[in-house]
This record gives structure tokens, sequence and C-alpha cells, in this order.
């Protein structure tokens, strides 16, 4: 295993740059990339007579096959250049998007090239043992014992979220199962079956264990759900936070557990979900014997980068416990910050103190003097991770990864019996069952949610941990650009005099510090009270911000959008409104916010010097989008005020 | 649109090459691919002043991370080229792989480059809509009307069946929904329950739009089991083939109907799922009211590439609606051989009669005189694809796509309401909820079972489509090169002269002509009537021919194995023990038949010529390695007598 080091990184040496900066390196590292395979294909039994000889390779038909070639790639890529979003220019502030890793890239053509399939390491000898190994990397940085748990690669977030809730489904039903079992049951404890159902996690998974040792572990394991079908009444209740990712209610679907078994938890003022809220309905679903599936913390929501207090939620696990015997499964959804975690980790992997880390911030330079990250809670969250049971997190968004790689960790990887399976077919004699990096032939797709996957992928995840470390000097240094960014940018949102445009006047608001590096903010006319007018302003300011009206590439700026609503989050829009000079009236008439929305991921406004200049730039461009829009406006009044004209006329 | 083009293909201009003939070419596109994509990053915006200067560029940390960046790309390589496979060479006839489309690796990297994500439009401009191409080319190759039915890229067929069972799952609890709904109820027929389960899926189909009409649809979709949960007991049995892929365990699994809903279907002889034997359990379970919850029939089994009769299982279904008005879904699982599809269609998409199929094959050259493909009856089953209401096929495997490129049709497109979502935050506006390729933003990610996913892999089969037509001049010709060979050596193992090593004497047996072009085979020792020691001979040779016994890179011919056992096959595979000599007595002590199996998917030995010169090759390996195999055996029967006669002595 090559070691991670700790040289000192430079943040712009890790990516192509928004000028193809390194494009000399990167065209040369792409040419060996590939180079390396050519000579690998022509040196395999180089005594091979010709199959394909020059004066073949001259005929006709032959050189027509490559001019189409060539001229379809031609029009992909005129395709590609006329509608492509400039994720890698600080000009784009929206989504989860920025440059990505030249590694990635290059890791992702060279192992490309062999074609790899992690299905099963027969088809993959090199990238199944570097999904295993980015596995474990990312397991560490989450705190889990690397022995004891297991992590992998998988299409996205919404698979490992999808995989989380299968592994808590299938765990809920062992007791019950066990139950049914002539023999099995005698190594349930003596209590009832709503009882079996509350069972802590790390109770169940020991069964496991002893099931095996007495030989019952396959004909118990029938009898769970993955045998006998779900029978969704006899699940419990999945809590996952209001302003949860759509693929939970996905997941829901498609794991027969049901949409009508989620209970929303409700988000507090800092759109994080409300600890005392959540609070009181555990007890609540508890005192009403209901059993908990699971309950979901987020760790950077999608549309605010709140990140849940997944401190509170392990201690409320621990209580609900002791106080009443009962338990359940918690998974957290990181899939945009879980990468952050490495902000928090020292050269050997060690949770830093909050004071040292602050102090260390400063002292290495990750952070100017005036940011100061995280906050105190935002801290304990993710000091909390380690007591998880599950972690989604996603390296194609802080991870700097090309799409498509997301990734589950789970605390305890013999939870992976539950849904692990075996192909008559992909593999030959495997001896072991569970996954592991040990001596041994591993079939991924027996123990994940996919089958055939690219072991591409894996090389590339592989290759940005080798260079970046997931440490404060290696991701927590790229990461800590775009949290800089975000700091800075919110506070010149928020001071900047109003803008005059003709005889209006424009103020600009952005929501309180964020937890991550997510900054919602919002144009309002000054003088307007109606909050739907202010909705269709910012509607307006996003299409000249984006795609709707033209090629994104001719945009001088770019961002993304939402709808903050009362369905998602209470009231709590109702302060940013209020913040902004709206009624409370105004809230509950439309009880929806349209927001401008940018995940600042860029690293390249980092240092002082290009953010000032960058801003006043960006100003100027908001300047004159609100003018486009103040002409919009005038134009069509003018022309409501002309068609009335000529109608009394 | 590109039109597909049905100019002459030359396949060999197609691939890299065993030889990386095509390497200069390949450079040259690849550059192509790179440098477009530099230059539209330097081209956006070039007034920006440079964020990072030349002087920044040369500072030591700068340097540093550079060349570790280098470092790990070389320690990347050596890995690679340590452990990888050679799918690319005629060496290789394994697992269904083999050199992939130099137009795809290039239409990948040239959209990687962008990274775009095809969750949503918004983020995946171009690639989107490539995706949405590639799809409507698969329901086209399929006979789906382009119009009302869709299809879209998966991470692989595993994915893609779970798709298709999702679909099925939900739309089963429809019309029980509806039930449970105080005015849609009266859109139902009066039948009982039991009936309402055995509604034909067309029927079922239509009432979603009777729903939306009547503005009851969301409300009904919430009661069917995607809101409600699974009641597996309400669902009835999945129909699978014995043959079937693991990943329909898997799918069960997930999909909360459970591994004890699945009614095993035998195969016969030919390994396909027999007629006879699914009409006598389809009419009993109906008898005995049991409802069906879909049927799969497999066009290219994993594990011997056998092609189910599609066409009876419709015929049966059309049946068992006219004589007890009873219906169920029907899913193929077409993962593997579904390109094969392209075999049958003229340049204007029109399924060729037999006669004159078999008469433009030879005309075209496309097949030599001495093969004749496809048997009728694997005809019959391609015509009749488009009768299902869903297919699963891969273009990673017969596309000749690098990882991960599965897929899903789906006849009715209307369907994708009972499984389709919104994410507040991915996408602006979004006026119509079904996928479709009209003026609209699309959001894939709300339509299908994943969430983000690669804009690139869309790139990679768009491009496929567009060089390679969906016809018999195209991936017909393709194809057809892997079928000729697979004939060729049927025919070459089973009339080879025995083979003498020292004192024994072995022959070689491979099954019967292939449907598709798998073949299975293996050797003997004739004097051996051991089905056990047949089998350890046999794992042996795989053992030789693979990378159990060192890099594969060193060996000389590298093929997969898998083992024909009661438990998936019944007695059928004693047929081939008895051609080889076996009783069958042997058979049923035994029970298993470990085999070689070889999936020849390589275009390079279509020529009779060069075919003869790599047959006398092969021979050649084969007599080397069972020198290798009766040497160990020889050894250890010495060391035996030696340890014996010391014993005795």
């Amino acid at each position: 295993m090559i070691k991670q080091s700790n040289s000192t990184i430079n943040v712009d040496a890790l990516f192509l740059g928004p000028k193809s900066e390194n494009a000399i390196f990167f065209r040369e590292m792409m040419e060996y990339a590939i180079c390396e395979h050519l000579h690998w294909r022509s040196g395999f039994h180089p005594e091979d007579s010709a199959l394909i000889t020059t004066v073949d390779r001259y005929t006709a038909d032959y050189r027509d096959t490559l001019y189409r070639t060539e001229g379809i790639l031609n029009q992909l890529s005129s395709k590609l250049k006329t509608t492509s979003v400039p994720w890698f220019s600080p000009r784009y502030l929206g989504h989860m998007n920025a440059d990505t890793l030249m590694i990635s890239n290059l890791a992702y053509v060279m192992a490309m090239m062999y074609n790899p399939n992690n299905c099963a390491q027969e088809s993959s000898p090199t990238t199944t043992h570097l999904e295993l190994e980015a596995g474990e990397d990312l397991c560490r940085m989450f705190g889990y014992d690397p022995d004891t748990s297991w992590g992998h690669i998988t299409s996205g977030g919404t698979v490992a979220n999808y995989e989380g809730l299968w592994v808590a489904r299938n765990l809920k039903t062992l007791p019950l199962a066990m139950a049914k079992h002539k023999q099995a049951r005698n190594l349930l404890p003596n209590i009832s079956e709503q009882a079996l159902l509350n069972l802590s996690p790390s109770t169940v998974v020991d069964f496991i264990d002893q099931l095996k040792y007495a030989g019952w572990f396959e004909e118990v394991r029938a009898l769970t759900c993955r045998g006998a079908g779900v029978e969704s009444s006899k699940l419990g209740k999945l809590l996952v936070p209001q302003s949860k990712h759509y693929s939970w209610m996905k997941a829901m679907d498609i794991l027969g557990v049901g949409q009508q078994n989620i209970v929303q938890l409700p988000v507090n003022q800092q759109y994080r979900t409300d600890t005392q809220k959540m609070r009181a309905i555990v007890f609540d679903l508890i005192e009403r014997g209901e059993p908990i599936l699971a309950i979901i913390a987020v760790v950077g929501t999608t549309e605010t980068g709140a990140i849940d207090h997944v401190d509170s939620l392990i201690q409320l696990r621990r209580e609900c416990e002791q106080r009443y015997g009962v338990s359940f499964y918690i998974h957290i959804d990181a899939a945009y910050a879980g990468y952050a975690c490495a902000m928090f980790l020292d050269e050997e992997n060690q949770f830093i103190e909050y004071e040292q880390l602050i102090h260390r911030y400063q002292q290495e330079g990750i952070f100017p003097t005036d940011v100061i990250w995280p906050k105190p809670e935002v801290y304990r969250s993710f000091q909390a991770l380690k007591e998880a049971d599950s972690i989604t997190v996603d390296p194609h968004k802080v991870g700097f990864i090309p799409y498509a790689a997301g990734a589950i960790c789970m605390k305890d990887k013999r939870i992976v019996d539950l849904i692990s399976y075996h192909a008559a077919y992909v593999f030959e004699s495997v001896t072991e069952k569970t996954p592991s990096t040990k001596n041994q032939q591993v079939v991924l797709g027996a123990s994940i949610m996919e089958g055939s996957k690219s072991g591409a992928t894996a090389a590339a995840v592989w290759a940005a941990h080798r260079l970046v470390p997931l440490n404060i000097y290696g991701y927590g240094k790229v990461i800590a650009a775009g949290i800089v960014t975000a700091n800075w940018l919110t506070e010149k949102l928020n001071q900047t005099e109003p803008l005059s445009i003709d005889d209006r006047i424009f103020k600009i608001y952005a929501m309180q510090t964020p937890d991550f590096h997510m900054v919602n903010f919002m144009f309002k006319q000054i003088d307007n009270h109606d909050l739907q007018q202010q909705n269709q302003l910012n509607k307006r300011m996003y299409e000249l911000c984006s795609f709707a009206t033209g090629r994104s590439y001719t945009n001088d700026f770019l961002t993304s959008s939402t709808s903050l609503s009362h369905e998602e989050y209470g009231d709590n829009p109702a302060i940013f409104c209020q913040q902004a000079g709206f009624s409370s009236d105004e809230w509950q008439r439309v009880q929806s916010l349209y927001v401008l929305r940018a995940a600042i991921m860029t690293h390249c406004l980092r240092d002082k010097h290009h953010f000032e200049h960058y801003w006043q730039e960006l100003k100027t461009i908001f300047v004159n989008k609100l003018q486009k829009i103040v002409d919009e406006n005038n134009k069509s009044n003018r022309l409501a005020t002309s068609l009335a004209t000529q109608q009394l006329a």
C-alpha cells in the first residue's frame, strides 16, 4: 500500500485550472497513461503474427471507418462545447461542482484502457483492491476501525443511501426471523415481539456470529425479509429530516418499506434537524410502542449545507437504550459534506482537539485570521460520526472526483452478511464470504447492491487519496479554500451598499454564516414588500445566471437556486424573510422563498487579493443583470400602458 | 440528431486492436478530445486576469505536487500492467469481454473532461439528450415504438433488472390501491381482489391516464406499495428460469418481495427455460389462485448463452388472458445477448424475414457459408422481444462499451409515473413529469433508480450507436464475428483427434451448437469414468488458463469456467456427461459438471485463415497445459508411492 504523504500540497497544482494552466503537464500525463497501455498491448505475445496488416489499414472502408469515427467525435465535441457548464471556473458558483482533480481524471483514463469490472476480482485484479483501499481510507477518516468496518464505492450517494436502508431493514427483521426458527429462538432473550424490534444494532449483529457458529445462519437469514418478503407493518418508522434529499423517498419505495412509514423531523432556524423536536418525536413513538427502523442525520443538506447535530442523535440513542431499552439504527447521509471529516484529522489520523484545531488552521495558513471554522456544534457532529452505523459520502462531490463516484462506509462489516450473495459464474471458489483485503479473491458484486461496475472509478478515488491525504494537510486544505470563500462572500453580500439601478434600489441578503460552504442569497428591491414579487425577481435573476437565458459559456456568472418552502422548512425561512424586511404575514401568505444557491467549491479564490478583485467584478455583473431586469420591467410596463392607452383611445 | 450511416463498416477499424494497430489514430483522437477541452477552458472569459501565474507554477511545492502526481500514476500503471486481463486479445476467450470500441473510449474521455452529471439536464445539457437518444436507439432496435416507449442507461444489468422488477411490483399494486380510493374504485371492473391482481399490464397502465384525468393519480399512487409499503403476500410469484443470474435473488430481497416468492422454471436440454414445464407451472399457479407478479425470460444466460423461447412466453400470456382472464408482466433479461437484436434489422430498421436474413448474411459476407445462424427458434425469440413489457440490455457486454453501462427499455413510457420523483433542488420548474426528448428540461434522476450518474457513459454509448448502426451492417457485423468463431471453435473442439500426453489420452468435448456465442467445453482423459476426477482435471485446466496460476499477461491462453449443477440445471448436464462417456449413475452421484466457459466476443478470428492458424496454436497450448497436469499428477503419484515404500520399509 502506498502511504499517504504529508508533504506540502499545492492546491493549484492539483487541478487542471480555470485557464488550463496545467495543460502541458496534463497532456504529458495523459499521453503517458495511454501509451503505457498501447505498449502493454503490443508487448503481449509479440511473437503472434499480425492479424491486421498495414495494408489492411489502408483499404478504403478501413479509412472510411476511421474518418467517420473522427467525424462523430467532432460532432460530440461541438455539442459539448455548445452547452456544457464551466464548473472549473470561479465564475460558476452553484451546484456541488468545481474543477476535478487532475490525478483522478488521469487515473480514470489509465485504468479505463484496461476496462476492469469491479464486480469480481477476477475481472479487476488491480482495481478491486484499489476500491477496498479507498473504502478503508474513508472508514479511517470517519474514525471507524479499518479492521472491523468496511466501505466501498457506489455509483452515487443515492445508491449508498439505498444500501444503508437495505442493511438497516434486513437487520431489523433478524430477531423476528430467529424467533421463527426452532433452535435459534433460544438465543433470544425472553422478550416480546415488540421488544425484539427494539434491540440495538450491535446486539443484533452479534447474533450473526452466534448463528454462524451454531450453523443456523443461512436458515435464519432466509426467514428475514430477504427471504420472506417485507411486512411493512413490522419494520417501524424511518425518521428523516424534513430537509431530506429525495433519494430517501425513492429508498422507501424501492425497499418496500413504504413512504407512509417516514416520519419527518422538523428543522430549526439553522436548517438543521431540531434536536428537541426530534427527542419529543422519538419518545412519543417509543411510548406508543412504535419501533424505529432507523434515524437519518444529514451532514450537509443539499439546499443550505446545514449539518445536523450527529452527537445529539448518538446521545439520544444512548438515552433511549438506558431509559426504555429501545434502540435503532443510525445512518448518516454525508454525501455532500462527508469529505470535510478530513479537516479534523492530523497526520496521524487523530481527531484534533477543538482549540488546537483552530490554532493549527491559523498556524498552517489553512484558514486566514478573519475566518473561524467550524462552529463548535459542527465540530461535535463530525466528531460523533464514528458512532453511526453507516455513512454515505460522495467522492464526486467534495472528493473532487469526476462522476460517478459515491461511497458507503459501515461501522461493523459483519452486517454485510445480511445482504450478501454469490454468483455461480462470476467467480471461482470463494473461500470466505465477507469482503476482505486479505489474500483472497473478492467478489464485490456479491456484497453490494450493484453488480458490474467500473474499476476505473476505484482507480480515480484511490489515486486521489494517495496524492491528497484525508487530513488537514490534504483534503483539509482543498476544502478549506471553498469554506473561506463562502465566508468572505457571505460577508460581502450582506455588507454591500444598496445598488441603484435607474430609479430603483436593490439590496443583497445572504443567509447567516453557513455550516459548510453553501451560500444562499437573494436580491431585494428595497421598497418592495410583496414576497411573490421578490421571488419573481430572484427567479429572473437565476435565469440570467444560468443556462435558462442562453449558452452558459457566454454568461459571466452562473449559479443555481432553490425554493425554501413551508413544507420542507416549516416557518424557519420566515426569519430570513424578516431580515430582508418582509412581514411574517407575507411569509404566511406565500410560504415559499426563492433563493440563489451557491456551493462554493472553487479553490481559486482563497487568496484575499484575488477574492477582492473577483468581488468587484461580481458586483458589476450583478448591477448589469439587475439593469437588465429593470429594463425588461420598464418595457413591459410601457407596453401595458401603451395597450391601456390604445384601449382608452 | 445524427443519422446512423449505413456505409460499409470495417470491423478492424473500430477497435484499438490486439497489437494497438490503431495506436496512431487513437492517440491523435485522444489528443483532440483533450485539447478541445483545454482550449474551451482558456477561451472562457479570456479577459480574466490570471489566478495562477507561471511564476506560481515554478514554486517548489507546486513542482513537488506535480511530481508526486506523476509518481502515483507510475505506481498505478505498474499495478495495472502487473495483473490486468488482456481482454483485447484473441488469446482471451472467457467472460463477456473483448476489446471495446475506440470511439466509446474517446467519447468517454472527451465528455468526462466536462464532467456532466446525467441526474439532471441542468448539470448535463448535452449528455442527458445523448442518453435519451441512446435509449431511443435501443427501444427502436427491440421493435418498440420510440414515441411511446423509453429507455435509459443504468450502471449495469443488475440495476436494470431491479428497475424492471420495481416497475412490475408497483404496477401490480395499483388496482388494489384504486380499490382503496373512494372515487378511483369506480374505474375498476366489478371483480374480486384476486382478479385485480391478474389484470394485464396494459390495462393497468391505461388506468394511469384515467386517474390523471380525474385528478386522483397522486392520491392513488400513494396507496400503492410505494406509499403503503410492501405486503409481500399480495404480490404473487416471480417466475425466473433456474439458470437465472444472481441479481434476481438480490432484486427479490431489495424490493421486499422476498426470495421465497420466486418460482424457478426448469430448463430443458438446450439450457433454455422448458416451455412445457413453464406452461404447467403457470396453469397450476392460476388454478391455485396464485397471482403472477412477472415472468422473466433470459436472452443469453451467463453460463451457457442459452436464449429462452420469448415467443412461447408471449403466446402463453395471450393464452392465459383468453383462457383464464389472467395476465402478468413480462421482463426480458437480455443483458448479455440483447445487442444481437441488431442482427435481424435491415437499414430501414425492419425485422428481416428468416429466409431473406440467411440469404443476406451470405450475400453480404456477414456469415461464411459454413455457419448458419440463427436457429429458427432463436430468431423467433428476438422477433418477439417487442411484445415484452421491459428489457434489460448491457452496452458494456455485447455493445463493446467500457464499464459501466447497462440499460433498460420499457415498452410503455407511461409506466414510469409509478416510480417517478422530483427533487426540489436538482431542478428548476419542470413542466412535464415524464421523460421526453422534447424541448424541455429533463431530470433523469427523478424517473430512474439511480441519482447522480456519469454523462460520459451516455456519450460513449451514443457515439457507438452513431458509428456502428444497430442493424446487420453495424453491430450485426461486429457480433457476427464472435458467433462465427464460436461455431468454428465448437466444431474444432469436437472434431479434434485425441491428444496423447505420455501414456495418457485426452479428448475435448464442446457442448452442442451455441444459441449465441458462448462455448462450454471440457477435457477428458478417455479411460477415466469418475466424474469427480473429471471435474478436477478441468478445474486444474482452468487454473492453468487463468490468473490463478500467475500473471495473466504471461499466460498464452485465458478462459473462464463454471459448474453446471443439478440445483440449477436439473439432470440436463447429464446429457453432456453421457456424450463424454460418463454413466448417468456418475452424474447422479456427483450432480455437478465443471466446464470451461468461453464467451467468444473477439472480432479478430472471423477470417478463416486466421482462425485455422489460431486453432493450431491453441491446440499446442492445450497439449502443453495437459502435459503440465500429467507431470503434476505423476509427481504427486511418485511422491505417494515413495511415501508408501518408506512406510513399508
